[in-house]
């Protein structure tokens, strides 16, 4: 077998130094920087030398191109592009386990694979940018204008690829697309699960909300003439928590992240508080059904509390489901491989496979974060679990190839 | 009867001038500004004009004296620069009120009544800094050093009146004090009463308390693995609320003003809160019974929620009852000139006469506030209000000076 776990872990801690944070095994490397683009180009280098051809598209994303451009193929990435403080596996992991299962069916002679990075999957201006263009979501020209939190455009970053720049490659080259990645939650950690098996990429639901009561002096306004907005959003998140109970399963997730109260002094009641919400389930009707009970409460909350609730509009990324095949044969691998120490899963977390489904038939697999840890210097999973990720993930691909 | 109504308003009018926001009636005047320091000087202009000898002390406060040193007199007043964005009534109201009874006692011959205008009750370094010191609550030297928000101590913005300032006075050249003020609370201009009559000036405790949680993929982290701070804050707040209500009466207050989430977005759970807990009565006891509970709630919800509770000191400021015969010429008085339409409240705010009361006998009198909206550009109160808050006061007065 010419799967060589070493040369993926030594490519995996190449790919690391660019961007290294100095913290831990941090890595810095956002979507369009110095570190990125030459992340790339070195990895362009690793697809030569495999005998892959390197093929950049105009938004950057990278391709290691197996066979002619008459041949189809299976693709196998991720993107390489980190958080602003990212980790040193997330997309990475997932790209160079692409490189060396394409590199090693080519050195094997076996069926045509290819290799993926995608641009821009974190999200500096967008979410998922390079697979969004790439698949035909979002129009290139409308991501042309999209800013990045300096205010830089993604025109102005992207031209700093010009040079490499080829045309976009037809989907149709590709039958089918496979990502390796961590899990960044603390399932397969805390149950001693190896190997997740991905069954669909929950869809997000994404909504701002105010409630506008009235700012007073906290020493003289009496409670029962309050309207104070703080008070609305803990109500609000109260009876959310009892009312989803009904409609939700283990597997649904409900945040408020952001909270912002105005004037936000100790000395005055709230007058405004601005708050996200996000939900994020695998069903599209439970989605909607949770976004029914969120505007419901929301606005029997404000009437209770004297405040007006103001609803923004509703962003929102679709679920999608992985192939049953891809996931049937991921499933194998891994009975193969770590019998009984794999499971099903949906991914909570979003991922360039979700644009890959809309595509052409898509698998994904988890390997453990260690602490459920990701988007941080610190996150990290163990080399064995890296490497049997890599083997289950070859077997799979091996299969899908042939 | 020598109270000249129409002075009065001239003169309210006139400090108004000093730090006219532009905005309304709204006033910019902060404690040692230009305009607050301009607007001393003018008042102790009218001070001498009234034949009151003007006496400023190292901290700024601004007496004008009827009678020899010799002579003891009551003292009727409040402070006369601003909030940030204030409101031209506010101390203005009780020092141009004090300036006119002051005035006309002098003109009629009667008993002496001296005025005052204290420095910096806004705050903009302590809190009621001018009576504090001046009472003896806080020692110069330790006020020396506190800073405003933009980094200036104490030390140097006093400097700025030193050609201006003389001695400390002696406490026991008065024989006691009287503040008219503005309600800030919409009691009397919703019930439709004139005037309120205060009975204590209710204590404040004031607490920072954290949640520590862990923070969190938004995506990732099922929600029974959670350790999110703002749905412990949440439910601390609901659990406070609940068990208050055994506890305190109508005139209890108790607000969450400040809240800061971290990191603050909506895609990650949050891992820490940071937020005022402030509590205000006008019995030490019940502060007291409200400060339990809220350290056993939130040691209870954070055992509940697998997040750290850290609870700061409790910063306070002491109940203070006015005097009761203060309180009985100035109900008298009221009784007098707008029967029925009076009524005993306590003050919700903090108000130099707390700091008075520790040292002489002490009253004060609410006049409404329209909408109850005060620290703000919109303050106002009916001119007819202000004359009727002016003539119960000097009714008083001069019952208790003579």
């Amino acid at each position: 077998m010419p799967l060589d776990p070493q040369r993926f872990l030594d490519d995996l801690h190449k790919l690391r130094s660019f961007g290294a944070s100095g913290v831990g095994k941090g890595v810095v490397r956002q979507a369009y920087s110095e570190a990125d683009i030459a992340a790339r180009k070195w990895l362009a280098g690793r697809m030569k030398q495999a005998g892959l051809e390197p093929h950049f598209d105009p938004l950057g994303n990278l391709f290691g191109l197996a066979g002619t451009s008459g041949d189809r193929s299976l693709l196998v990435g991720s993107h390489s592009d980190s958080q602003p403080e990212g980790g040193w596996l997330d997309g990475a992991l997932g790209v160079i386990a692409g490189l060396e299962i394409a590199r090693a069916a080519k050195e094997a002679g076996g069926p045509p694979i290819s290799c993926v990075s995608f641009q821009d999957e974190e999200g500096r201006f967008g979410v998922l940018t390079g697979s969004d263009v790439w698949t035909g979501k979002l129009a290139l020209e409308d991501a042309e204008g999209f800013t990045d939190t300096e205010g830089n455009t993604l025109a102005e970053m992207r031209s700093l690829m010009a040079d490499l720049a080829g045309d976009f490659l037809p989907h149709k080259r590709f039958t089918g697309f496979l990502e390796m990645h961590i899990e960044q939650g603390p399932y397969l950690d805390e149950t001693g699960g190896r190997i997740g098996v991905v069954t669909d990429i929950v869809g997000i639901r994404d909504m701002r909300i105010t409630f506008e009561g009235r700012q007073n002096h906290a020493g003289t306004t009496p409670m029962h003439l309050r309207r104070d907005a703080f008070q609305a959003l803990s109500a609000f998140n109260a009876a959310l928590n009892g009312r989803f109970a009904n409609v939700v399963t283990p597997a649904s997730v409900w945040t408020i992240g952001h909270v912002a109260l105005h004037p936000n002094a100790s000395s005055v009641v709230p007058g405004r508080v601005e708050f996200s919400m996000q939900w994020r389930d695998a069903d599209a009707d439970r989605l909607a059904r949770m976004e029914a009970i969120i505007r419901e409460t929301a606005q029997e909350i404000a009437a209770d509390h004297g405040v007006e609730a103001e609803l923004g509009p509703v962003l929102g990324i679709e679920p999608a489901a992985m192939d049953t095949r891809f996931q049937a044969e991921l499933g194998a691998a891994a009975e193969a491989l770590a019998p009984g120490k794999w499971q099903k899963m949906p991914s909570g977390a979003l991922h360039d496979a979700a644009n890959m489904a809309a595509v052409m038939p898509a698998g994904m697999l988890f390997v453990p974060s260690i602490g459920g840890i990701s988007h941080a210097f610190d996150e990290d999973t163990g080399e064995a679990d890296l490497v049997l990720g890599l083997q289950v993930l070859d077997r799979a691909a091996r299969a899908l190839a042939g």
